[in-house]
């Protein structure tokens, strides 16, 4: 999916909320264990319910991984599910690879051309070549980490160099060399708040990757204020705020309704911060 | 496998040689393809060939990734027969992952408790949160991305802050506030040459898990005179220069080759720093 197409769906669903899938078998509805792939059943009817108000989904793949062959299936199945049914959702691995050159020339075949996901988190710290390896496929897109939401992204994201930039500004103004706003997106945590402004400076046009609304306390009228760019440049990401509002049997009924109220939010922000 | 049992493993066999597990269908001897699990038979040979003159093995998680659920088995039964047929082994997984907190104690639980891994690779980007899960197992280690091999390492890594460090540096300094040198290691490629000493300088007893020898150049003279401490202090690690030096059927027989080619050498450097 490229850039034009990400926005036009963005404005077709008035949205710009990008569903976690962090399926975790200790939280999930406990009548689905009883299911043959159980991280399946539910994922199937997460997306089934909030298809219509999302415009991405993102596997974490931790939560895939830990469980070790059946996690991998459940994730296959589900991006083929997603891909066949909801052909306009973008699907994004939440993996946060990256390694020497070769390596990462593996990571990006598993996650584009065997699983066929629109995009991948990729962890900068390794620089140039165990990045670029994820920006040689066309229509795909890297998704690299540069400030996160979690606490420990004070440890070295905002270290000051000597030429004045914090760490987090030095991984926008490099990876420009790389790949441009057609192919690169950042990941920005809902925590940061006025830092969107920084943020912003450095790149004006890209998409930015938002996790933390929710869950982990973000604000997304703040993440528009200072986040959002003429093509929305937002994804906002929640996943156990909606995937989890309900545990019950009725969990898709529960999820649809937390979706359905963040696409709304979602909406009047559009209108409001895009003319 | 704590410190002490590590030392005692480098000493009994005169080597401080890890043996990359980078398997990879299209360079492994093409008569094993008719094989049911291609990549579980050359791991299998390579390490019946290689055990005696290595003190570690280092799957690449990236080369079975790209295999999927048939990957992701190949790499279980490689651990399972490792842990099985040379218990003395230190199995690290290759993995440098990191993510926020609950996501990375996932990951944790996916290389410690379901395929008891002794340690993995993990990315500093985002902090301290994301390290700390992998370091809540007793006897298990965090190898903690630093001054990395390839030419990347560059970009991001050797950036000066104000206070006059270097990110590694910084993450050297940092990353001994969340655990030490018995729980933790760092990645330091072979090609930094005399850079191993301002390593030292700030981590003086941790181990070094140390790739880059062989294809990527390193020398391994230079990384023992500047890296190596009185417990060894290195583990040193060796793929495509080990596991695909012969590519034929005998494909064993110029592996071992290889290793016992590199512990000799290994040896000489043990006997000339270590008194």
């Amino acid at each position: 999916m490229n850039k034009k197409e990400l926005f036009q769906n963005i404005k077709n669903k008035s949205s710009f909320l990008c569903v976690g899938l962090d399926t975790d078998l200790t939280k999930i509805p406990q009548h689905l264990l009883k299911e043959e792939d159980p991280i399946f059943e539910f994922n199937k009817t997460i997306v089934d319910a909030t298809a219509k108000y999302c415009i991405a989904y993102k596997p974490n793949l931790a939560f895939y991984e830990c469980l070790g062959v059946k996690g991998w299936i459940a994730l296959e199945k589900t991006v083929e599910y997603i891909r066949t049914n909801y052909p306009d959702q973008f699907i994004i691995a939440d993996a946060k690879r990256g390694d020497i050159g070769n390596t990462s020339s593996m990571y990006a075949a598993a996650f584009f051309k065997n699983m066929n996901f629109d995009a991948v988190t990729v962890a900068p710290y390794m620089g140039e070549d165990s990045v670029k390896p994820f920006l040689a496929y066309d229509n795909k897109w890297v998704i690299l980490l540069t400030l996160t939401s979690n606490k420990g992204s004070k440890d070295f994201q905002l270290i000051e160099n000597v030429e004045g930039d914090r760490l987090f500004e030095k991984v926008l103004s490099k990876s420009q060399d790389w790949g441009d706003e057609n192919q690169l997106m950042y990941v920005v945590g809902a925590t940061q708040g006025e830092m969107f402004k920084d943020i912003r400076k450095k790149a004006p046009h890209h998409f930015l990757l938002v996790p933390g609304v929710g869950a982990q306390g973000g604000s997304l009228e703040e993440v528009c204020k200072y986040g959002m760019n003429h093509e929305c440049g937002l994804i906002v990401n929640s996943s156990r705020g909606i995937i989890y509002s309900d545990t019950s049997e009725n969990f898709a009924k529960g999820a649809q309704k937390a979706a359905k109220e963040l696409q709304a939010e979602m909406k009047t922000l559009l209108d409001k911060y895009i003319k």
